[in-house]
């Protein structure tokens, strides 16, 4: 057994049986290795800001890492991003980096790079390897490290001559996660808080977004008559038909400040204190009103459903009934005459979304609104892009699709950010996994032209133009679908679209559809 | 004015007059800067590494740097592997990547990541601008440091609020970079070693190779006996009829090892001593023979044209006729009926490159034989990747075309690693470049196939299969090429591929010619 071998078993023994990969040279005899164990699932990102963001998906759905495979600092460097968005959603990830042998390191072969000072950034965690018989030990940090507080992305570093050299046939075994009661001291404040009148908003973030803790939240809520909210960005919530509705901390600070305003009391569970996501002169970074109080009722460690099972108790709000979404919340698809746009679309697709579907979400300025249509659709998982490093949304529908190929995988994606990391869409081809991507195509950076204007700088020249707009010429994603192995159409108004959306759900494999408005 | 205004007048005042972007909400001033300035010319990349790797093969052929325009730290990431191969090619270049309003910093909005830890590994300098007052002064000091020694990566990182804030219509100037003599000692030196009568190699790099340098060279190789050569990886060498001859380091260890077996002095000029991509079991990093003597003529910032000038002065060869190439090197076209492979791709690529083309290669695997059969073709310019970070082909070519529109740039590019950063054919069909695009589709990562087998790991199986081939499906670079807007073709015989050739050379535009292989 080798160094490489040990890293199998050690990621293996740990119940980390896929690995997202897109290997090199110095990363041979990972593939070797590998390549003896059927058990390990491998899955071919032909990018690898494909490969991360894969990770970073199956990870939300599976609630548990994937390993990724990359080729040294700048194989690595080419998946950061999605490592910032994955950081961002507190995504538990096992990044597996090759790097020169040490002894070759000297020679600042073109390869060589910092590998660290790239790596911190966008890792909870970063270790280099020190030799074959510091893998198995090696690895289990990893592990823990992803797997400890809220959960969190681990770069190793596996220098080639530990991959190659002898390795003892040891594997470590990580400790278990720890997963703390909510503090008592921090328990009483939150509930004399939540009794003293004043106007309060709990958000809640994280795991509190699942099924029975959000129930908790949402009794406490009611009981209170605290506003429930979810930050502008979640690595997942469950919603839909029999799951509780919540609103959501909108992108745009003037909306966003007003939905806080006269906030006295903002109780975060698993949550930072909302902030804007860009500065912009004259307004303000943090939406909470001056003055208002902000507690925390959570450590990272602690176990979000049972700190929300015990506030409720606390508050005696354990009887109420959560507000789940009802049969009313739920959109009838716009009529086949509707007028083509992003409205339609993302009604369409409310009314649409089968039972059980995983919604990713990297619509960008189309989705700004999508939220809250969906509260009444089935119930599904949503999944956005939680970091703004745009790419997120066709690597992660490939990673969710992997994680559960008994679910269809809806993705909203704008096609500015999805021109970042198509490639994604031959892996779904390679796999055969069940995603229907829906293009949002206007052609445009939208968001930047709404950007320009904020900032003061009025309509867009020559120049602007160049750099906002996506047309001359237009990118066709059906072309760009069928260079992949997926199946495409291009849709145009609302009637097609419906049609297309229906046979894209019955259809077993990848589909892409361009929405065109 | 404004800190972005400041700027853009600093660039263009020191005649940085086009800008490869990707720009983000943060950069929205710098937007509407570049908007007030026509002069400045904006290309639009839709993924950085189409950015960073564009504005490399700029600089190679305009020999002065580009500006980059980048969003935040995750935009940056996602065009550090084409920086590093600009870091290893030497190449000047001025990133301007954007940073939240300093105030907003402490907020850790979503986007926000440590930009200086990330930068570094890839570039020579990197400066936070501190104010409005301090963009000018640090504009100058970035292109200083791209433009001194032989040439260098600079990042600039710019806070919105420097951008936003008003700035003193001060421009600063920048120094002209140092350009030294050769020194007297190291030219005794190596003139001494040079006629001692030992086996020597006289290997020349970086602007080296540049047509009256080399010429220089040449000379003094003919007339003392020594060896010629080129390193294996360069940034541009200008070949063909009516120039020197040179023959480059391969890739292979085991070649290289014998190339330079028997050698008892190394001579670098604009080089550093040949080492190995990679480390091997029991093979060498370094391929100079045990107890082989190095010496270097030139520092970072001696001017190597006057230097080898000086040397064949002193050597006493400056009346030498420099070895060129000649009739009897070009290469006819194969047949219509040999066998299609890289080798009969590569003869025709040879044959038929028209005058003052710019040759670049990211041919990897199928392109190892290529430097050798291109000796003889039409005089041009040969570029390729440096780096070893894959992914820079197209863009490349897409940066030397917009650098030089009267010449046809061809490019050699492998199939896997031209699906890293294909967006850059967006960016052909845009600006309407002189590309023709010529993928080697084998379908795989031929490169790792051999690899595997070199680290003693045997046949591929199942799950190594999975990572290293590329069909199932096979990507469709014709259905890719339309997408983008560039006309493209398919040829899977030696006959169809010399006539998609010679069409595509009379070609206006990018074009695209997928070689199934």
């Amino acid at each position: 057994m080798n160094g490489a071998d040990s890293l199998c078993d050690t990621l293996l023994a740990h119940d980390v049986d896929v690995c997202f990969a897109n290997p090199g040279t110095s990363e041979m005899h990972f593939v070797a290795a590998l390549d003896k164990k059927p058990r390990m699932r491998c899955v071919l990102g032909v990018f690898e800001g494909v490969v991360t963001g894969a990770a970073d998906g199956y990870a939300r759905m599976a609630d548990k890492p994937a390993a990724t495979l990359l080729h040294l600092g700048p194989g690595m460097a080419n998946g950061l991003a999605n490592m910032h968005n994955a950081r961002r959603a507190k995504t538990p990830m096992i990044n597996v980096v090759g790097d020169h042998a040490v002894y070759h390191l000297p020679h600042d072969a073109p390869l060589t790079s910092d590998i660290e000072s790239l790596a911190r950034p966008m890792s909870n965690f970063v270790r280099r390897i020190r030799n074959a018989a510091d893998v198995s030990r090696a690895t289990v940090e990893a592990i823990e490290a992803a797997q400890q507080g809220e959960g969190g992305v681990s770069t190793l570093i596996l220098p080639a001559d530990s991959a190659w050299s002898p390795a003892p046939g040891i594997v470590h075994k990580a400790a278990e996660p720890v997963r703390t009661p909510v503090s008592e001291s921090a328990l009483k404040r939150v509930t004399e808080a939540l009794r003293n009148g004043k106007r309060t908003v709990l958000l809640v973030g994280g795991k509190g977004l699942r099924g029975a803790a959000l129930e908790h939240a949402s009794r406490v809520a009611r009981h209170t008559g605290a506003r429930l909210l979810a930050p502008g960005s979640n690595a997942r919530i469950e919603r839909g038909q029999g799951r509780v509705k919540i609103e959501r901390i909108p992108f745009n600070v003037d909306l966003a400040v007003q939905m806080l305003a006269g906030t006295e009391q903002l109780i975060l569970v698993g949550a930072e204190a909302p902030v804007a996501f860009f500065a912009y002169p004259g307004k303000p970074g943090a939406f909470a009103p001056e003055g208002c109080e902000i507690l925390s009722l959570t450590r990272p460690s602690d176990d979000l459903h049972k700190a929300l099972e015990a506030l409720a108790e606390a508050v005696g709000a354990k009887a109420a009934t959560p507000v789940f979404a009802q049969a009313s919340d739920r959109l009838e698809p716009p009529s086949a005459s509707t007028a083509f746009n992003a409205d339609s679309i993302m009604r369409g697709i409310a009314a649409l979304l089968p039972e059980n579907a995983i919604l990713c979400d990297e619509s960008v300025s189309s989705g700004r609104m999508t939220f809250d249509l969906m509260a009444g659709s089935e119930r599904h998982d949503y999944l956005q892009i939680t970091g703004g490093a745009i790419g997120s949304g066709i690597p992660m529908a490939t990673g969710a699709a992997v994680a559960c190929p008994d679910s269809k995988v809806v993705l909203m994606q704008a096609d500015g950010s999805g021109m970042f990391t198509m490639q994604a869409l031959w892996t779904q081809a390679r796999e055969q996994l069940n995603v229907v991507n829906i293009i949002f195509a206007n052609r445009s950076y939208a968001i930047l032209h709404n950007e320009l204007k904020q900032v003061g700088a009025g309509e867009a020249g020559h120049n602007a133009r160049r750099m906002l707009d996506l047309d001359e010429p237009a990118f066709n994603w059906v072309h760009m679908a069928k260079a992949c192995g997926v199946e495409a159409l291009s849709v145009n108004n609302t009637a097609s679209f419906l049609d297309a959306l229906r046979a894209a759900l019955q259809h077993k494999g990848p589909f892409l559809i361009e929405a065109v408005i």
